[in-house]
């Protein structure tokens, strides 16, 4: 039977059903989708999270609006989807896969034929959300084949089930080690604002029997200097042309101590999540979020009143300290321009 | 007027009153203890806390506890006593200045006539407290000495009049240079756990209208990528013989980073900090507390139960990555040990 994790995006009854993620893990509470604008709202309220998540939930988004749209105008629907496309692009705006999973939903709606597409679009939704596990499948055990036995690894985040379309990037490859008995120890940044790793990473590999410890994201050093690490394992929001990754705030300092403590760097990332369309990091765009996720927690106060708030959630680590790039397609070890074009080839 | 942090550890009516700084910023609360346990409870409980604070607190506590033994046993109250300094001292482990003001407090008692040691004992435990005082504002002086006109810096946990017997160590540079119009921004780490950057810092300083923007922690390094941080200005809760500096946990991180960012790292701390007994960081013992400070805030479940944690809440920052050692006696650029013997013997 699938975890509750691998059920996290699923289409049941005509609809879109999330996990509601901002629960977790005191509740496990789902959120129905039957119109696309709900769709926007969870994406940008995080009901759902993570890059490859983000991309298969616009692509049901895409189904829901394309019903709307064609019931109202059968003749003139793909026109009038241009404003439901667009408030979906704009839900977030690190994350690459959104506008991935759209441009290849506008593809298939492009080649519908007369009558309703509905059908059509709910197949290709499927098979991207098929795609992104069997993806996460191939990259983990690909990211796996890097680990020595007995290794001691690292996550942020949670680039897991919850984050994808299913199995995870970062935990596919650390599902993948764990099941050939590689793994001697995971820990968790907790990662805040969000408690990401908290929340939803120590969740999900407890689901799986997975044993976790959590770390305050500044003990990551420490734990380096101390414990052996072998790998830090995060996923990517967006990986530019040249190697550049985006990824949750705090994954540019962990890639700065890794290089430091001798310890390897590991993206793991499906090619959907790299963007030939930008040359480097410089170029990628670092949402800010609310003060509030900095200055209270539930109805309890943190800060001051008067507490100044700087809360970029993002980052970008240069290619230059990544050790390797682990998607569907391979390994690319030092990524640069050239591996990265060369891979996207093949 | 003393503003309410320079409060915060007080004699008064014949006790210690000690502000709760578990409550801040949203209740301002005082804890009063009559008797020497009561302090040791608070020092554990972190009703006080940060390493000069923590001994200034301790030596009052001596006087509570000459003043119990001495109304029980007025010919042998000193031999009495060995309990009692002896939880004090292990109430908690890694500050120096707990045994460093234990240490000045037997020397004291050791002095003290016939007759009732109590205002011999309280005149040595104020003088402390107010020599505490007097060296953070010396080194205050000295710190912001080095910093250029416009500095944007940032300081991690509380190293404030909160975590002192009075104006602070790094907080200390920081008001002293912002009261020179040098400072253009003051950043603060939340500083995970215990949010001692948001809770205090963030308070202290607006308490004195000094402007503060927090950061998460993971966030550090962005803001030395982004916004040519001048200064990074921790204290310290021992530092070695050798210039190994043992602090709150992320400060390590913090060191690499600078470095890393052509940040210049300044510990500031009173020469009672220094421990000459400890040739180097590995010697020292660092503190582990809680599980809970991670899995949970107030009532509210963070984590799932059956998550491991490790939280160790310092860490050791090697002398080599320390730019500046800044005392009330002066400041020891790129300390080391023969440095430091030659600012001790002075």
């Amino acid at each position: 039977m699938a975890s509750l994790a691998d059920q996290a995006i699923r289409w049941q009854e005509d609809r879109l059903v999330l996990l509601d993620q901002r629960a977790l893990p005191n509740k496990v509470l789902f959120v129905e989708c039957t119109q696309a604008s709900e769709v926007v709202a969870a994406i940008r309220d995080m009901v759902v999270r993570g890059a490859p998540a983000i991309g298969v939930s616009a692509a049901y988004a895409v189904v829901l609006a394309a019903r709307e749209q064609y019931a109202v105008a059968p003749e003139d629907w793909i026109r009038r989807m241009d404003t439901d496309l667009q408030s979906l692009a704009q839900a977030r705006p690190t994350a690459v896969n959104l506008e991935w999973a759209i441009a290849r939903m506008r593809d298939v709606m492009a080649r519908t034929g007369p009558g309703d597409p509905g059908p059509v679009l709910l197949q290709a939704a499927c098979k991207l959300h098929q795609e992104d596990v069997q993806a996460n499948r191939a990259l983990g055990a690909h990211g796996a084949s890097l680990l020595e036995d007995g290794a001691v690894v690292l996550t942020h985040c949670n680039a897991g089930a919850l984050a994808t379309g299913g199995y995870g990037t970062a935990l596919g490859v650390i599902r993948s080690a764990h099941a050939q008995h590689k793994i001697k120890a995971v820990y968790a940044d907790e990662t805040r604002p969000w408690f990401q790793g908290t929340r939803l990473t120590a969740w999900e590999l407890l689901q799986d029997n997975i044993p976790v410890t959590l770390i305050c994201d500044s003990a990551a050093a420490s734990l380096m200097r101390q414990r052996q690490l072998a790998w830090v394992i995060v996923g990517a929001d967006r990986v530019a042309r040249n190697g550049d990754v985006a990824n949750k705030i705090g994954t540019y300092a962990l890639a700065v101590m890794a290089r430091q403590h001798d310890a390897g760097f590991m993206v793991a990332a499906p090619t959907s999540t790299i963007d030939l369309k930008v040359s480097s990091g410089t170029e990628i765009e670092i949402e800010e979020r609310s003060q509030q996720e900095l200055t209270q927690y539930h109805e309890v106060a943190l800060a001051p009143a008067e507490a100044g708030v700087w809360n970029p959630v993002f980052d970008i680590t240069p290619a230059g300290l990544v050790t390797a790039l682990v998607t569907e397609k391979g390994v690319v070890h030092a990524p640069c321009e050239e591996k990265i074009m060369a891979l996207m080839k093949d």
